[in-house]
């Protein structure tokens, strides 16, 4: 590792252009300020919008660009404020790594919803720079961004709940869902769909996956151990299932109809988006009113939810199921989350890739 | 009035086909049974939801149908175990007379949601009987649905309250929306818009009226007391209002793009909708997720909240601002409100059309 005095780089993976193709790239760190910690980077989770954001598909891309914001890393350095955190702590960055402080959702603990927050890559710093994510040798991250793995947690079991459990966490906490003894939907079983199940089974509700196929019928009841398995086109069990859920998750992150699931909604139910979908989704005002449901949505977690659902996780023995690859592998690993052939997460194995050596 | 020893008619006005043209008519009314209360019509509103039926928009009606749920009646006769009214109570009735009283919406007092509740019109009884509206001599009710008229109201005062004021109090009481000091919008200036200015403004919030165009910026702002207008067409002052509102009560029954008003809604803010609208509405995901935003619905209110409701306006001096027109000026007036000109709800003065005379 490079000292304080002189100027310090590591080397990531980053997409050049809007073809996403990562490939290793040195670029400057920022010193360590005063409220930050140096990290190095021990894994990193592969999300859906990391190949949003390689590929530009948001709109909103800067190249050079290094993805990765299921990040896990240990703390090699801290700033002189830093209170928090301390050098050899096992530590955890998600998808942002800054935010105004001042608005009412950072006065609020809601700080992932401020207007300004910043992106933890393809995004600018406070000090004029561009952010760089996770899958590089080393972060350079504010303490607030940064959240202790609970002791015992290996880190890369640990990585995918920093995106994918705080996403599901976060809403079902919100929205005051997470009382034992409730009936959850989950619609779309991938990163985080699969964690989601996990996360609800571990509140105590009793969990149906929805799916448009048989096909991960066994993995769903077996491997991640929903308790019901629901296939939309089967009109006789969905019609059963009628006005007998408080929840469902919707993780589908393509346009969908809504219209086969409100039904399955009891009184109050909530449909909850966590896919940002460019196509207009729709539904017929009747099947909302009738009923009082709720279509609504949630973006990642805050900070303390963070905290929070990371403790949840390690008390309640919440695991994520993962395969781990090495860095010259994230191409490949991109290529086969696109066609959902992952079960269910991705995780580089960063340090053991020897970026910055 | 007839005595309870012979069959009892009465005479209303009721639409014979889909043209919705009423015209009088004359039919039998159900004895009086142990818990019925028989009641005679003082006035009655009219809305919206009226001329659907009487035309057969919502594919449900049956023919003849003498519409009518804003009934204001008095008690002239009540059955053997009827103990939460009396002969001369003024009594409302709203939009249902009959619920299964078994499912869970109606163990929780939420029956309006009940899958087998009994419309006040159009609808069979649990006789096998057609049920018939408000828009007539008398109407014979089960005590459960009919709510007793606080002492000093005026029953054609009342009237508009019993559906237009009920279906926004209560999803705000409901949505947790009731306490002072938010920042409410009310999208539309009809019926039951103007009774929701004036609900939330009783309940100590600022409320802007949202519009399409100018025409309603004076009567909003004076007549009925709303503290800002917005053209939704401006952009600039669209922009000027983004991220202000703690909930939109949309009152719209058409369809209308969402678009332009859910960036209104600050973090956690509801767009309620309470227009049955048969063509599906449109959002963008990310419009909900990124503010955890909400959009929902909801249908009148359940008979408890009718009672307090009513207690509310009583204490907080809220009014309907109505127009009193006679039962031969009922055709006349469906066609003004169906043209919005009527300012804001046009109610019958049955008693004195004197039709069981």
């Amino acid at each position: 590792m490079a000292s304080v005095e002189e100027e310090r780089t590591t080397t990531g993976w980053a997409a050049r252009d809007s073809s996403g193709i990562l490939s290793p790239y040195t670029y400057t760190l920022r010193d360590t300020g005063p409220e930050d910690v140096y990290i190095k980077v021990l894994c990193c989770g592969i999300c859906h919008t990391d190949i949003h954001q390689a590929r530009n598909q948001l709109g909103m891309s800067h190249y050079p660009m290094v993805p990765g914001h299921e990040i896990v890393g240990e703390v090699v350095e801290v700033g002189s404020d830093v209170t928090k955190l301390k050098v050899g702590d096992v530590v955890g960055v998600g998808l942002v790594v800054g935010c105004c402080s001042n608005c009412n959702p950072c006065k609020t603990d809601n700080e992932q919803y401020c207007n300004k927050k910043i992106w933890t890559y393809s995004d600018v710093y406070s000090d004029g720079k561009p952010t760089q994510g996770g899958f590089a040798g080393a972060i350079v991250v504010n303490q607030k961004f940064a959240v202790k793995i609970p002791d015992g947690m290996a880190p890369q079991q640990a990585a995918p709940l920093l995106c994918a459990a705080v996403t599901v966490y976060s809403p079902l906490r919100k929205f005051g869902l997470n009382a034992s003894g409730l009936r959850g939907g989950i619609l779309g079983l991938g990163g985080v769909g699969h964690m989601g199940v996990k996360i609800a089974k571990a509140m105590g509700h009793h969990v149906t996956v929805i799916s448009s196929s048989d096909k991960k019928r066994q993995e769903a009841l077996v491997d991640i151990g929903a308790d019901e398995y629901l296939v939309s086109s089967d009109a006789a069990k969905m019609q059963e299932a009628a006005d007998s859920l408080d929840y469902i998750i919707d993780t589908v992150p393509v346009f969908h109809p809504l219209g086969p699931y409100l039904p399955l909604l009891k009184l109050d139910g909530k449909l909850i988006l966590l896919g940002a979908i460019e196509t207009p989704l729709q539904f017929l005002s009747p099947m909302i009113l009738l009923g009082r449901k709720t279509i609504t949505g949630s973006f990642i977690g805050s900070m303390k939810e963070m905290e929070e659902m990371l403790t949840f996780c390690k008390e309640k023995g919440v695991t994520s199921i993962i395969e781990v690859v090495k860095m010259d592998y994230i191409n490949k690993a991109i290529e086969r989350l696109e066609k959902n052939d992952v079960r269910y997460r991705f995780v580089v194995d960063v340090a053991g890739s020897n970026l910055d050596q």
